[in-house]
């Protein structure tokens, strides 16, 4: 196995993805420090408003090297900023730093990246994609006026996959259809461990909206809450021509949700990031405008209704990884 | 993400299981380079005759510090190993090689890793898994002798699942069944793609004994050779009461190919690899039996059978990777 500029990028694609629709409304994005050939921290950005992929790497790569520096207890974007400018003495200078998108040039809720490799002055930044912002571009200028050396569009295409989401909800509406089934494709009964559920609540605690089917309101009540990792519940649109639903049930009681019944799907395009879940005529219905399938499978097989049989899509599997012992699949449509 | 041990291991695992079964009747192992935290290389054992995966590496590690070395033209065990030995100028010795299987002690087809690395002096061994068979092991003895410091059992779990197939072909039998499926479990017409198809028949190339239904003989009168790679086509048991066959079709007419017919299963362990294809009901009547399941996934969605729908299984996912643009998974029957 070739170890490369694109062994490295690799690894903080992969480490972005672990986060991947969890920092919405940012972009997921990954960053790994090597010095002398030596990696000393693959990190990714993991929530808006926390620290952005280089920051958090910048800060582990100091660590490696001094694990008892004050920096240990700095924890917000700005102090990190401050900190690793005041006291770096030279320490980026042999480093090259791995980043899956071009560093932000804009001093929002966070300081600027670029700005910060700028005072740290790498060996050389190795970009995947260039920000599709207009706002926070500008990040590989900044960087080519400090004089240090850049190279771009190393894992161009991975990078472009981890980063479409974001450009979907940037531009428009990014929806993606949730669904849990066993090895064989059977959905029937209790599917899903713990660790995937509480995956599930943690998506829900950051979208817009969710879309469920009415017969699923009907025939299961859902609360669909976020209550496994006391989050907040998203709004929900049911899914329905007929708009006579038992209110009593928990999802009309959640606290600061708003319910809508409908069947104009157009009214989707009115929220930046929707999940779906649940009816698998909606797959059908919606295949057109899905963009991802987040699809988690369990390593089983089960004697069951398999759901999809009635519908034909060709994806693209653009990650898959590990959520305690199944898996999650994010498949994108093949256009 | 910590850069530690194990991530180091997790890799050289990675690229061990690019080769799982391959390696028949060796095990899979995979052998990753550290020299002062640079990675210089991950390296695997191949194939049976090759150069075992250390070997692979420590070429690998030096090439990486000089690309142009004459070691470069050296491709067999014994000719690296002789050229490292007489060259090497204390290049390993600040080095750390992690390995996912004791070093093999024993002067067989090639020359011994543990004299090779008890030659070279790296600063530190370590090693996932103790090798199981007797006449191999002593590895670790060779290398704490020559006071080479060895630590063991780093993701040891891991290692096991990867050198299972391993253990179980030394000790007896290990049977996986192959099957390939469209994400909802569809085996309906040609599913896989040549990348796919090519590795199916590599893995025929490899195995003792192919078992195949009667019924699908019947109707889908495959041959079950290797032709996509050039490759030595498997003896056949087809699993069947009626011993009545039309020997005219092409699965008869391979050459130094043996068939037989039978309906006995135990005759499946007289052989150490075997590879199952094709028929579900053997899946059900097998289960108890089966080691693995190795399944290819396309990424589509497919009206068509479903042919697990009556069959109970567990299993765990030991391992995933991608053939292009598939997804082939490692299940183990969970016990
Ligand atoms: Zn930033
Ligand atoms: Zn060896």
């Amino acid at each position: 196995m070739k170890i490369d500029d694109n062994f490295f990028m690799k690894l903080a694609i992969d480490e972005a993805w672990k986060y991947q629709l969890l920092t919405y409304p940012n972009p997921a994005v990954g960053c790994l420090i090597v010095k002398n050939g030596e990696i000393l921290s693959i990190e990714a950005h993991k929530e808006a408003g926390k620290a952005h992929a280089e920051v958090n790497a910048l800060k582990a790569a100091y660590l490696k090297k001094y694990p008892n520096d004050v920096i240990k207890a700095k924890n917000s974007s700005h102090d990190i900023h401050k900190y690793l400018i005041e006291n770096h003495k030279g320490f980026f200078n042999d480093c090259e730093v791995f980043v899956t998108l071009e560093p932000c040039n804009h001093e929002g809720k966070t300081p600027a990246c670029s700005n910060l490799l700028k005072e740290l002055k790498p060996k050389r930044v190795i970009i995947a994609h260039k920000d599709i912002n207009k706002e926070a571009s500008g990040g590989i200028e900044t960087l080519l006026k400090a004089k240090i050396k850049v190279d771009l569009d190393c894992m161009r295409k991975e990078a472009y996959d981890l980063l479409y989401p974001f450009i979907k909800w940037t531009s428009g509406t990014f929806i993606f259809y949730k669904m849990a089934q066993t090895l064989n494709g059977s959905i029937d009964g209790n599917i899903s461990s713990n660790s995937a559920k509480a995956y599930v609540h943690a998506l829900r605690d950051k979208i817009d909206l969710m879309l469920i089917g009415g017969n699923t309101v009907r025939n299961d009540k859902p609360t669909l809450d976020a209550r496994y990792i006391a989050g907040r519940a998203p709004d929900i649109m049911i899914y329905s021509k007929n708009r006579i639903f038992d209110t009593n049930i928990p999802l009309f009681k959640v606290a600061n949700r708003k319910v809508t019944i409908s069947n104009d799907l157009f009214k989707l395009l009115d929220y930046k990031i929707v999940m779906v879940e649940g009816v698998y005529n909606l797959l059908n219905i919606l295949k057109e405008k899905l963009d991802f399938i987040v699809l988690l499978v369990s390593p089983k097989i089960r004697n069951g209704i398999n759901a999809l049989n009635d519908i034909d899509i060709d994806f693209e599997i653009v990650h898959e990884n590990y959520i305690g012992d199944e898996k999650i699949i994010y498949l994108k449509k093949k256009s």
